[in-house]
């Protein structure tokens, strides 16, 4: 399957620091969490609503997975982890590669879905599967930390479609992507 | 001198990537030129006009020396070279270190110095000299290049001033900023 011909299309919904760390090198959100709070839902329910499943890796789920209040309404949860139990949780699907989430999501018929971590991010943005991305800067610089972006094949354009600022100061801008590399041989 | 008991207060002004990146690989800038120039002036001729004088590297210099329309006014042009001769342009005062070009600065009673350029922005941001960061976000994601920021000894809270959507669709946001980490040992 060429990614590029599916009719699956990615969103992606992240906070960053101003020096786009998506985490401290320990893993620590507390720098985001806190901030967000005072944002309150900064637009995250209508973006939930506006995608048919959720994908992400398993460092990602481990981090969300105690939440109390279950953010992700009903939609399904899909994990690509090449460690996790089939049956590690029941909320959630479990699959061995983005290729394998990526079937199971089209035979599943879903059309967009909310990709989060880093490095699902950045695989779906190699695949040429991410239309929208929308970016929430929290104003610090945390100065070490996994970056979301890393190198692509070549350049993605983006076209502005919003940006509003949040309380506490956070900038979230969404982003159309108008190009996308093209995938990784 | 302790550099954060010094009067000197540095402000950046500075476009990149989606991504983070202030240059491509080899140094090209078109990426932001081209968007910088739908722009217009993009607040830059007000910003030129709150600073008293101008440091960058040399690289940087090198990069902005044959610009036919000189963007910077009257201000003095101080550039931080351990290679430059001393004369080798008129326009400049050519400095061996970023302390040597902040002490004259100061003799010359400069209050607030636009600093341009990675490096030299990273380093006056490690010695606590930045008050205020206009970072404008190019809606493109260019996946190589070096990065504005790097490494901090501890993390920089800013403030949000404010956001200007662009034309052409760069964010351009200003940030005061609150603390910053302590210099380097």
């Amino acid at each position: 399957m060429a990614a590029s011909q599916s009719s699956l299309r990615a969103a992606v919904f992240l906070g960053l620091s101003v020096d786009g760390r998506i985490a401290r090198p320990d893993g620590d959100l507390e720098w985001l969490t806190s901030r967000g709070a005072a944002a309150g839902d900064a637009g995250f329910t209508p973006f939930v609503q506006s995608v048919d499943a959720v994908v992400m890796g398993r460092r990602t789920f481990e981090g969300i997975a105690s939440i109390e209040q279950w953010p992700y309404l009903d939609r399904p949860m899909h994990v690509i982890s090449t460690t996790l139990a089939a049956d590690a949780d029941p909320r959630i699907t479990v699959h061995r590669s983005g290729e394998a989430a990526i079937d199971a999501l089209q035979r599943d018929g879903h059309r967009r879905v909310y990709v989060d971590g880093g490095e699902t991010i950045r695989w779906f943005l190699a695949a040429e599967l991410v239309e929208e991305l929308t970016l929430s800067h929290v104003p610090v610089l945390i100065g070490e930390g996994p970056s979301l972006f890393g190198p692509l094949t070549k350049g993605v354009h983006l076209e502005h479609v919003r940006t509003t600022v949040l309380d506490g100061g956070m900038v979230q801008t969404t982003y159309r992507v108008l190009d996308s590399p093209t995938p990784p041989a």
